[in-house]
């Protein structure tokens, strides 16, 4: 029988563990942690995932600010700002949420991030860190996938995972952290993307399948070999007048089709989704006891 | 027709356009490129290492400092050595020759060189870099690698690499290296290692195999496909007494088992070796430019 791998209820579990850890430093007298959330512009949807992060802090206890900057800042006032930011000793976790505009290098803004704020994990000295295996902050999506191969016990040890996509914040960490010597880790990982000659072709070879490519309903049932286990990181808003909302969120993997086929599946919404959302705030409690140190 | 991929061709091309430069520094009264190596302890072979390195740069008219520190030097005062060096405006590069004993944590001495002076490219922040796609120093092996393909205008694109051996040196870097929107690159990349359940099954199925695992004639005829091509990185010293210096070198591939079946492959020695070596003096000189910057 095939077995649906939750996100949400996992998420729901660490949001309710941090909860009790901030109510206890409360009960210490200590500050709760930080989160400081820069939004350059008006894209509608950054401001729907920027709201969703403020009320995630809320809900967990965290103090949450945020800086919503117009689309004519230059580089240089920008990058002062997070400087100032870097220096507040009341911060703990500080994020600038992308994409910024067409003006702004991206790597100067991430760069300027003290890397001790950096609960996106995405400055180069913690993805350099990640890479060798010392203890950093993770990329909250990526972490997600091993919190969630974690809990349900998934052994990676020597099976075949093909990833589909090489994006900076999902295929590429998660490439390297499966093929290292860690556990969830030590797989045979593939890395495919859209120079790929034929993305099935590695599919149907794989134990395991992460997809983060953003194509709703791409991966069919004649994609994958039997007893798959899929992991399914794209998230589509594909119209729907049936939906209150008018869209629906779908995922990389088409469910029905291959439900019958795979041994495990993450569904889209409430698989990866959730428990990346909680990996920010997890790496936020995790800036606090680096700032202790 | 098989053909043979000559690294040390290269690495003669390039040694000498690095003498040229160095040549044009010194007649514009510019001081030479500078690169400090630092060794601890006595071993063997990584004394033959350092004196290499030491022989490279006096070929190309650099400066190079050697500094030889016993075993039983503290984690501390080591660090204290290599911030002093970070200092020194009169030095471009600084390498320390690995391994370092036991008592040393390897981590904090990488982390502790000035990642502009880091030309082996081994800090986090110059592989986290790297891993972004941002320019920076790359480790010299892989770098020859890429000069390679280069050099021999190998088509990489959308070509499934297999890579065998997961270091941090070698197999992992050149696996992110190969998978990246770069050219040579835009590979599908597998990587495998120790815990691969059957390295055949993945290799037989490769365009291009990489290989830098240190057994010594591993790869053999029926691992690969036809007309696949080979990089070999492995350098092995095995007993023989028909050699004058009581041993040979040899790679991971069996050379004359695959001779027939190949497209193309690079020997041992003669390979990917000598252009290592010539890596470490283009970072040093691209040391210089950024001291300039």
């Amino acid at each position: 029988m095939t077995k649906i791998l939750y996100g949400n209820i996992i998420a729901k579990k660490i949001r309710n563990q941090i909860n009790k850890k901030v109510l206890c430093m409360k009960k210490k007298g200590q500050r709760p942690p930080h989160l400081a959330t820069i939004l350059v512009g008006n894209n509608s949807v950054s401001m729907t995932y920027v709201n969703n992060k403020i009320k995630d802090c809320e809900n967990v206890g965290f103090k949450s600010s945020f800086l919503h900057l117009p689309n004519t800042i230059t580089e240089k006032k920008l990058i002062k700002i997070i400087k100032d930011l870097n220096k507040d000793t009341l911060l703990d976790g500080l994020i600038i949420q992308l994409p910024l505009p067409k003006n702004i290098n991206k790597e100067n803004i991430i760069i300027a991030i003290d890397p001790d704020k950096d609960v996106d994990g995405f400055h180069p000295l913690n993805i350099g860190k990640m890479t060798m295996g010392i203890k950093t902050f993770i990329p909250a999506t990526p972490l997600g996938i091993l919190t969630l191969l974690n809990y349900y016990k998934i052994n990676t040890q020597g099976k075949h995972i093909v990833i589909i996509g090489r994006s900076r914040i999902v295929g590429m960490p998660i490439s390297i952290l499966m093929a290292m010597k860690r556990s969830p880790g030590n797989s045979t990982v593939t890395l495919t993307h859209s120079y790929t000659q034929e993305i099935a072709y590695h599919t149907r070879k794989a134990d395991i399948i992460i997809t983060a490519l953003g194509v709703p309903k791409f991966l069919k049932s004649n994609m994958i070999k039997k007893s798959a286990l899929l992991i399914d990181v794209g998230i589509s808003r594909v119209k729907d007048s049936t939906n209150t909302k008018g869209y629906k969120l779908l995922g990389d993997v088409d469910f029905d089709n291959v439900y019958n086929k795979v041994s495990s599946i993450t569904p889209v919404p409430g698989g990866i989704g959730p428990i990346t959302r909680s990996m920010l705030l997890k790496n936020t409690l995790i800036a606090v006891q680096k700032r202790k140190k």
